[in-house]
């Protein structure tokens, strides 16, 4: 199973060039992540991941230009791989109203973070199950 | 050899968890690129990369968080890898004045493009004779 | 008649005090304003503002804190003056779910602007004809 | 008197139209505030300002375009008028190696706040003393 997020552009993402800036697109993922770790996932626990997150690394591969449109992108967020204290997300960013293929895939590593005390720990078991049902390692994004 | 440069913080670089966002952090990766691809190389080119380079890849490591600060932070940046076609920076963005290690290490693949036609071109000899001294194989980052 | 913009948040519009930052207030009246004058101005007439437009002055009051919210906030905007060769914008950004009145109230003088060329013109007679339709002088905002 | 505050550009602070974005120039005036309200005056009041502030009315012109470049502009900023409980800024954005006047004038209230609690607090003696150095009503800026 695979999060959809719709995400809305703005005129302003875009670059000197004409194009959305790479550094954008890991907007559109933060926000693609926040509606997965805290909107879906409070659905089934409503503690979960409340203390905060922090990423630890992206990979991001640009594979076509995209530029402003009125029209939403589609984040697809799936989970890639769970440790006891991380979880690596594959996302894709397209567009279902464009033909060619996906704009970006990304990976990131994620810790639950105590954002107050400043430190990192576990997932909670309300967490790991909901995230488990995200997994997709069918996909190589 | 690397490419050292010193990129100013802005207060408004860090979100509401009060750090500097894991995305700004490509925006000094990118004003370092600017200041080595066009101000440096074209001191022996003048040519060099006026076609436009586009980003295909990013891969990012986030060790330790960073507040905001009057001074600069430090990007280095080497070639990690040459193509007929590409270049893989490495970075470290680093703080001389702080302990405890680079803040982010990164890569980045860059393809010179010729942005006005809108395809991706080889590297001139020149600018692969600039990019061949900053070649620095014995860092992992 | 007011135009009205549902124009989504980001997370990262906060800065680190945890509100929406005072300058991506203008990234919501931008959002705004491309709406209406190139999706709604162009729907009566396909040529309208093509050559591009320029902002002159921003009056911006900030009357009440936002936080990030999953739901869109409303633009309002109506024009308040037309001269031959500029149209002044108010707005109010408000959210209908939320009581209290407007977080903002701004005005904005835009310049239609021939960019290729780099110079102001004249609103066209379908330009001012579509703006007059949203003249709303009973409002201070 | 005026404070002097050297503001470096980035590269992405131009938008699509290969120009410094209007609301960019709000980052460079919170970028001078900051320094003025943060550094220099706490070097005559190290509590100056501390429980923080808030942007209430912006007001800002916009008389010349601005293309990214490496050196710095310089934000000029100024007192226009004091109350018990804010102060009115003028800054002017100008080069001083670039012919042709200020690219920005522009003129902010702000309101010493207290962040922590939520409420709007009067300036402190100290801080009304520094800030009476700056007071410059020979500008209309």
């Amino acid at each position: 199973m695979r999060h959809s997020y719709r995400c809305p552009l703005r005129w302003s993402d875009m670059d000197a060039f004409g194009h959305v800036n790479n550094a954008v697109y890991l907007r559109y993922l933060e926000e693609a992540r926040i509606d997965f770790l805290t909107r879906a996932a409070r659905e089934t626990d409503p503690e979960a991941f409340t203390g905060g997150t922090v990423v630890a690394r992206h990979e991001v591969d640009y594979l076509r230009q995209l530029v402003h449109q009125a029209d939403p992108v589609t984040v697809e967020t799936w989970v890639v791989k769970l440790t006891a204290a991380s979880v690596t997300f594959g996302y894709e960013i397209k567009d279902p109203a464009s033909e060619g293929g996906p704009f970006v895939r990304a990976r990131t590593v994620v810790v639950p973070y105590n954002l107050k005390e400043g430190y990192p720990r576990r997932l909670s078991a309300a967490e790991r199950s909901f995230l488990e049902g995200y997994i997709d390692d069918s996909h190589s994004g």
